[in-house]
Parts: C-alpha cells; structure tokens; sequence
C-alpha cells in the first residue's frame, strides 16, 4: 500500500477552508432560526441496525442502503456451503448495520425508544449527513447533509403556520429572494382521486402528477392511462390542475367544483385555515401559493405537504416535507402524527454561490498575520500576537523566519487582510508597521496601540 | 419488520436535546479557539477506500476498521467457487471502502490530493465522528468524536509553543482546572534508547513506558527486559524515570546525563526552547510539565509530542498529540512536517458534567412559550408569538388547546422559563400574564409591554 496515489470514494466531497465557512454561515443561520422557533437540537449515530432501516424506503431504497460488513469473522454466521448463497441471501449473515439513509427512520427510532423521557410535543431538529450508494452525478453525492426540522405528537395545522414562517424567516436571513413555498393537501389529492372515479389510487396519481414540472402534462396524462385512468378521468383532472390566480381564487373555484368530495373539502378548507393562521402571525404569504398539483412523492404523508421553489426554475425543490399521520407505527407506536420538512443544504448552497449571497467577512480566514524575522524581534513578535488573540482578533505568527514576500503571500492566499511587521528597527523604535492587504497600504504606529488601530482597520475592511 | 423493537447498534448513542447543547457550548469553545489562533476548518467524507486506511493503523487498527459492503451484487468480483475464500481473502472482492479511524489519515489524504492548491504551513482544524469496531464498554464507544488541529509544511516549535497557548486557553474558557499539559521529545526518548545500549529501540522503550502510569514500573521493566534491555540498562533508565523537581531542574539534571547522546540533547534543548517561546506568548507556564517518560504509543511521532492530563487522576488523557517528519509520505508526497493535538471530547465532556463545568443557561431550552386557548384568543397569541421571536425570543406557541396543567407541565419539562398566558380576560383588557416557572410568579403587564418585560425576566432569570 506504500506510495499508492490516494483517492477519494466516488460521489464524496472534501470541504476545504474555503467551502466550510460558507457552509457554518449557512448552517448557522439556520440552527439560530430552528432554535427561535422551538425546535431543539437531537443527533443520532450514523449506523443504524439493517433491521431498523430495511423496508422502510421501498425497493430501490433498501438497493441504496450502505451496508457495513460485521466487525470480526464476518463469515462465521454463514452455514452450510456458502455456494448457495446469492448476493441477497448471504446479506443478513454477513451484515447486520447499514449507514443512515435519511434522518427519519433514525428519529422515529429516537422517539419510540425514548418515548417515555420525551415530553410531547416534541420539536427537533437534526443536521446530519446521510449516504446513498445512488450513481453520483453533477449535483448528486453518495455523501449529503440532511437538515430535517420535525413537530411530533399533535396534529395543529399552527406547526404548518410556524413552519411556513420559519422557511421565510431563514430565507429572509440568507438574502435569498424569489422563491414560492408550495402547498397542497394530501386530503385534497385523496379527494381528487375518488373524484376521478378511481377511489384510493391517491399515491399512483399522486406519482405521476408529481412529474408535472420535469416531463409535461401530456406525458403525466400517459401514465395515469397506463395505470387505468380513463379518457374521462383525465378530462376531469384538466381544469383542476389548470386552475389559476390568487390564493382565494384558487380555493373557491375548487371548492365550487368539489362540492361533492368531502375529503377534498376537508384538504381545501385546511389549506385556508392555514393560510389564516399565517396571515395572523403577521407573515409573508406573498411567497405561499397553494399548488393544487404540488403531490411529493412519499407516500407516508396524509396532510398539508409543502415544497420551496425558485421561481427562476435554474435549480429543483430545495425543501419539501409535509404532515404524516403515524411515523413510528413501523416500530410498534401507533398513533404518532406529525409534520416536517428537509432543507436542501447543496442546493441552497448553490443558489448562494451562483447569487454571490455569502457576505464577504464570511471568507473565514484569520484576521492578522504577525510576519517573523527570526531571534532579532522574537520577543516582541510574541507579544503581539499573545496581546491581539488577549484582544479576540484571530491571528497567527508565522512560524518560520522566511523571506518577506512569502510571508506575504502566505497572507495573500488565505484572505488574511491584516499583515504585522515589526522588524528590529521598528521594535528598536516601539513602533509596529500595518499593512492592510487589500488596499496595499502601510501605516507605522507606537507599539501600544497595536489592538486599537487593528480593530478598526478591520471594522473598516 | 413490521411492528419489531427498534434497536440502537452497540457502542453507539443518540444526543438528546440536553446533551446536545452542552456539545455545542463545548465544541464552540473549541472551534473559536481554534480559529482564534488561525487554524482553519476542514471536512472529509465519512468514508474512505480501503486502499487508504489499510495498513496505517497497525494490523490491530485493520481488524477494527469498518467495512462497507460494495453496492449492488457485491459477489459480481467473486471468481470461482466463494467457498474457497475466507473472511480475509473475501474480503477485497466485496468491499472497497471503509468508515474512517482517525482524522489524521483523511487530512494526509486531503493534503496530497489538494497539495497544489493548498498554502503552507496548513493550520488545520476538523471535528468530526470516527468509527472503530472496539468492544464497547465504559466510555468507550463505536462512534465518536474527534477534534483536531494540525500545522502542516513547517519544523518551527512556534507551533508547539501556540498549541500549548491554544490548550490553555481552551480549558481557562472551559472553567476547567487541575491539569497538565505533560510534554516530552521523541529525540530524547530516541537518544534514551541508544544511552541505555539499545540504539534504534525507542519504539520498544517507548510502548513500555506509555504504560508506567497504568501498570507500575515493575512490569514496564519486565516488558523491557521481555524485549532484551540489560539489568543495565534499566538499572540506568531508573534515574532517569525517578528524576523530579521544576521543568529547569529536571532540564538541568539530564542535560548533565545526557551530555555524551547528543540525540538526547537536542530533544532536551527543543523543550527548553519550547518553555522559552510560551514563555514570551505570556503564557501560563505553570500548567507545563516536563515528563521525560512521556511517550504516547504511535509510532510517527518524532518531536515534541504533547499529553493534557487531570491532576485527580480521576480520568486517562483528555488530549494528545505531537509532532512528526513525514505525514504524507505513505501517499507518495515525503518531507512534510507537522504538528498536531487531537482533544477527547467525551472524556472532557465527563469531566465537565461532573465538575458542573455547564453553565445553566447552555440547557438550550427555549425562552418563552405562549399557552393556547384556541380560537377565542388565537389571534391575540399569533400576533404574541410573532412579536417574541421578531424581538430575537426563542419561543413557541403550544402547539393544541389543552388543559393549561398539561400546557405548564409541557414548560416545565422543557425548562422553559417564562410562560406567556392571554385568556379571554387578558386579551379584553388588552393585557398579557407572565409566569416565571422557575419562581412560579406570575405578573399582569400590558400587551405593549410584553417584548420588555420577557427581555427583563429572561435577564434576571
């Protein structure tokens, strides 16, 4: 293995300085907000038992889980000839964990584990990277960060409200402008549905419409005739996904057609009780548009769903989420209603990037730098740096006595704007000279006030 | 799977909201500490090809890497009859990655892959989980978390001299107190091993005497003698072991052994000159001990190497490191040196919460919450909650129209201080009830002055 060229995982990615700062900035804002609005910090192990995690993401997903070999002799539960075993029958003998494939299987985990400590409702956020063994792609890593915020144990349409004002609130904080938050209700689609003439075939209409932005109505139409939704269905289907104007707008034409549908009423008058609440907690409803065609995939939701788009299309969803009515069932706690959602932390991140939207100062890089000349102002290079780190400013000595312009362009490479130079004639003199990197200029000042003239040459940069 | 017990996988944990703010308050100590002195953050995957974390842990360190089973039919690269194979034969043909041991091989692995982009000396900081298949016990688990700084690309002891700086003050903003940073050389250690007639033995001498605090001289001696070193010798070593008094006494006392190992004398001079540079960084020297049988067990190290130990001695290191020639030099791109300290989050962790190191106020709980009466003040208390979090008030409205004693014990629980309170009765009257759980006061207040009055109490509180 010596001197072998390394590499990387496919589908992985390395954060170097650079990338993390914005990413903390990011993230930072983000966990502020969750926490503003109620929502506590939780985290759970990256593994996860293969009995906790198989099953719940249907087929392909169980063929995306990352399964990790039993520690040990991982052939010693195999018995017999192990020549009859395939790939999928020698699995459980040879592997008992997998890494986690979302956060939410691990929180309902977390939950019916914890049931009696927790105090419910309970709201948690979790930010935690999860992996897929999914072909990488551009945009699409094996490796990602979830960032999922959940209210289980009630079934308030106020968590939609909070959560809807939360979105706006992050999206305000990150300067990110000219996005909708989508919502529908799945009641209304189960309404649809039956209203269709074909009665708790929700989740394959549910499927196909979800594909209405990525491949056409013409296309969509195609396959709920494979799926045995007749010519009538579809010309029945037409008007509602082609409703249009304001919110009210949209509510009261659908209302009126149907009329006889209750459970689709009950969706719509949801969707208007919401948007109530909303309005009531004073917030921006100009970004909500109901989308009666909105349907997200997951077939576990039964509420209010949501989704947050750019209105420009350059990028997918880049949050999603919405009401189920029972997470923890599958591990024996029936009854567990909730609502969440899940940012997306790359494509956010994108948009940003692409916007120019990361302020400056979040470059993350040290302050000051103090330059070394070696024994002759050792002493006093010392001091300065141990007098600007008393003072909070993030700085580093040099740690070798190398010429002047490499020092300087260490500094240059990582952003540091500040460069301290206190050679032996300014130390002779109790001067120290400043120079600000980003405009080139020097200035030489009495020793004492070193911090002061830092601190604001640095307000000023 | 439907309906079994969920279960957790050995040696692993979830962080519950409690716990999770106390990390946080911890690793934001660190972190801006560690940024405070220029180190900048870095992130790696979670996994690694095998092809880089085998072999550098020591076969040991191999057995307890965590392997991922390769995606799809991972038997597809099985030739012939699989009964031919075992475990280890077996187990190149399914799995090509690994979860990560350590941070230092991904940071090794990151410097060569990125050397061209990359400005050194790197200051380099990353803290992230690792994973070994231990048997788990007391404190030690299967995941945890590593945190570590690095400064790669330079031999200057300026970086060692930081380090020492950065620890103390890490623990001063900890409130932590009673410890040592032992500190010893390698070269020294390198220059023991040819003074006691065993020349190229100080890996041998320095795996035995790692172990003197746990297993008392006599046995180090008998593994020495195990492995060949003469009654002579450690009739020689014994002083050695035995010397005591201040770091300059210590100093003075070997230099005068030692005056014939120039090896020896040079590890000697480094930590005299270390003591030097802390020295005129104003640093708190009283916490630096010189311990010539310090020796930390990996093998790399080849200067300055570091321990931070508790005084009781009520818990092993809490922090290692040091410093080594080549760390890159397994991947192909010799000659780079650095330095680095690895803090052991849990154990500090401990330590902290039996000490009551956390100040109450890191229970991360949410500030106020606003009980609920439903509709007949709905919109009083949307106008409330949206008001208290516009003011920065981590708050939250309770989420259902319970009973106000299930509403309280819901605050009570969550340790949220202050619970807003408009009935009817307040709402008409245009005023708004605070109740302080923690003193159980409650006080009337006019709406306008709720911002105010919560800023106050959550002040006082």
């Amino acid at each position: 293995m010596r001197n072998s060229k390394p590499t990387k995982p496919k589908g992985t990615r390395d954060f170097g300085p650079a990338q993390m700062a914005k990413r903390m900035y990011l993230l930072d804002i983000i966990r502020q907000t969750f926490r503003k609005y109620g929502f506590l910090p939780l985290e759970t192990p990256a593994m996860e038992n293969l009995s906790v995690l198989t099953g719940k993401y249907g087929d392909e997903g169980d063929q995306l889980l990352f399964k990790i070999l039993n520690s040990g002799n991982y052939l010693s539960k195999v018995e017999g000839d192990p020549v009859t075993y395939d790939a999928q029958s020698l699995l459980p003998k040879i592997a008992e964990k997998g890494l986690r494939y979302d956060l939410t299987v691990p929180f309902a985990r977390y939950v019916v584990m914890n049931r009696n400590e927790i105090t419910f409702p309970f709201k948690r956020f979790q930010i935690q990277p999860v992996w897929r063994a999914d072909r990488p792609q551009k945009g699409r890593y094996r490796e990602f960060l979830q960032c999922d915020a959940d209210v289980i144990g009630t079934k308030s349409l106020l968590c939609e409200a909070e959560i809807i004002m939360m979105l706006n609130e992050i999206f305000a904080r990150l300067g990110l402008e000219g996005y909708e938050i989508a919502i529908n209700n799945r009641k209304f689609l189960t309404g649809l549905s039956a209203y269709l003439g074909q009665p708790n075939r929700e989740n394959d209409l549910c499927v196909a419409i979800d594909k209405l932005d990525k491949i056409g109505q013409e296309n969509v139409y195609q396959e709920l005739t494979t799926k045995g939704f007749s010519p009538e269905a579809l010309t029945r289907l037409s008007p509602v996904l082609a409703v249009s104007g304001t919110n009210e707008e949209k509510l009261q034409a659908l209302t009126a057609v149907f009329s006889g549908t209750p459970e689709a009423l009950t969706g719509l008058n949801e969707v208007q009780e919401l948007l109530g609440l909303v309005k009531g907690m004073e917030g921006n409803l100009a970004t909500v548009n109901f989308d009666p065609s909105l349907a997200r995939g997951l077939s576990y939701y039964t509420g209010i769903i949501f989704e947050v788009r750019m209105l420009d299309g350059s990028i997918g969803s880049i949050c999603g989420g919405g009401r189920y009515d029972d997470l923890t069932g599958i591990f024996g706690l029936p009854d567990m209603p909730g609502t969440g959602i899940s940012l997306g932390i790359d494509r956010i991140y994108d948009v940003m990037e692409a916007r120019a939207l990361f302020p400056e100062q979040v470059s993350g890089s040290t302050s000051a730098m103090v330059v070394n000349f070696g024994d002759e102002n050792l002493a006093f290079a010392l001091a300065a740096i141990a007098r600007l780190r008393k003072a909070g400013i993030s700085s580093e000595l040099y740690p070798d006595k190398a010429k002047m312009k490499k020092q300087l362009t260490y500094a240059n490479r990582n952003n540091i704007p500040l460069v301290i130079i206190a050679g032996a004639e300014e130390v002779g003199a109790n001067k120290v000279t400043i120079k600000n990197m980003l405009t080139g200029a020097q200035t030489t000042i009495a020793a004492g006030n070193l911090i002061a003239t830092v601190n604001a040459m640095l307000e000023k940069n």
